[in-house]
């Protein structure tokens, strides 16, 4: 962590994301989506990967990701 | 989960309720308040169960939910 | 445990069930559709507690459960 | 928390109640029987939800509870 | 989840795939061998994500998950 | 927990706060920061305590914390 | 792991064994008792060591058991 | 769980005991020395195995219990 | 452990204590208030720390310890 | 696991691995880098999955991993 | 623990044992062969038991340890 | 974290420090003794929080830590 960013305090947000095509994407599409209304994201932790099937096959995967930003950027 | 609901983002909001009656009841106490400002609330997980004695017997059940909701509803 | 369960291997399985009206009926169904393939289930113990949520209010709750149950009988 | 409880130390006792009715029903049996002897108990918190299967019904439901009450009251 | 998946008792099954590329590649594999014998899966939930090294190299990505299906399907 | 505080809903915030002097410092700078836009904060609960290292010696101190305050005060 | 055992898919049981002599006892009973409809089981891990007490001593250990075995073998 | 057992109410201890000999052991000699002031002592559950060394070698094991007794035996 | 400590069986007793100060403060509290009637406690460890808020500024520590002491000295 | 490899006794390192690109390629960042210093590398198991946000897109992910190799190779 | 032994610093090192005999066999192989290296250690911690099966009987125990040793010993 | 430490891999230490006064101080003792062999050490995370009791008094805190420090710098 970079000495400027130190003093900060973080909130940390839970999202959940999904993507037909991987774990990455899915978690991609909840920061893109969070990006809107949030500015300053600094951070992801993953902490759980689940997913759905539909006739054998996985339809996609959902990821839900605590992100911290901080509060006074 | 239905298909027009897989490409939503979801939020994941943290709330506990308390009821007098029964752990049912304190779910349902945090959901309807918490459906007084978040429309699209989909799903809720039971994190923690607890509650306060007084003169020896239950007060009052106090739950701890996880609830998500979708961010582009 | 009564002495003669005492010997017994127990397999366990995991189910969900669901109801609209309280935890202790979605333990219920899941344990009496369980009952129609398998005998000698002895125990269970819940490890999730979720529900879903339709227009502000708790739609159903959906309970998972380690069932235990006797290999031998 | 209540100022006057602040300053107390409390000792933290674990119970298993059980009930053939409900999970509340089986949390009250346990602080019933306990408060026969312990007065000053504050809250408690659920850690388990098991229960016995007994023909392939709900025989009754087992709760293990942590439960808080005041050293010095 | 849809209304008409609401009532359905599900069964959960424990599963380990492996694959040489990817971990989605590990999940589908495991997913596509269980569809086999298994028709109605419905999720599933990544449990533990390990791997085999050979010559200081991923061999291969060996991914649990836990799957669910529906009983009454 | 005093009686009048007994039917709230709670909504639990997650924070991280910081500093160079000691753990309790970082909790009270992420809750004088929050403060300032959240006035019914309740109750905290130390979730993780990390902190940075710099020139072999400890640089600050981070510590994580869920947030409980009453929406409807 | 062998490479002959590398593209294989697993699935997971879990039993309960127990034994009046000793952990590793409860742990054989179990898999010799699955070992019976079972044919290609790998490995184990152990989640769980439990007994019961009759008149101030130990009447038996009881051992939960995660049971990995080859689905395609 | 046998019949007559099953209203009681159970109170839970937490034991250390330890051996040089072996883990069972340790088990042992910590019920044995809890059944001196506690008689109905019905089922225990390790919750943590560690040991002390000693010259390279192990010196003894020392083995964390959760042991159940019912209250109004 | 000293050679002397090491054939003792510990009980384990789980406590909470309090401080306007510091953590340091709140488990000093909780044990000096044990010592009134446990002579031989040995060892403590911290399980969660927590405390209370008011009018935006931490009004006090909450430390729960588990606290182990020998049931033979 | 093979034969010739059952009486070993492994070694597990803790590694944190990062990338651009992929979760799997921040493991195999980790696997590559520790494989200049460490040759008989067996497995590893994911333990955290995180990573930096930058402008609101992903910069890099950033793994976690439990190593296992045999210390007598 | 000792007082000559309260001020020194401890590394804590994680190692797999195994045993064609017993878990208390895994966990001395384990050490006795981390002995041939690492002088002052102190105490073990167990995180996990495994093993492998061949032909529907145990072939090994295989016990994962948490192994503390002091540093400026 | 800094650009230019984003392509590190860092290795995971496990540390026990102690200290008569404070956490913090046991923080610091563990990280200035480490700090004599290790250069790069990054940041650490609190698992543990321990300590002894003489006489009925904290004799000193015991706090286990993971360390992170870099393995190319």
């Amino acid at each position: 962590m970079a000495a400027a960013e130190k003093d900060h305090v973080y909130k940390i947000l839970e999202l959940v994301g999904s993507s037909d095509t991987s774990i990455e994407d899915a978690i991609k599409n909840a920061i893109s989506r969070a990006a809107k209304t949030i500015r300053e994201m600094k951070w992801f932790e993953v902490t759980q990967t689940r997913g759905h099937i539909e006739n054998g096959t996985v339809r996609h995967y959902q990821v839900t990701l605590r992100v911290g930003f901080t509060l006074d950027a």
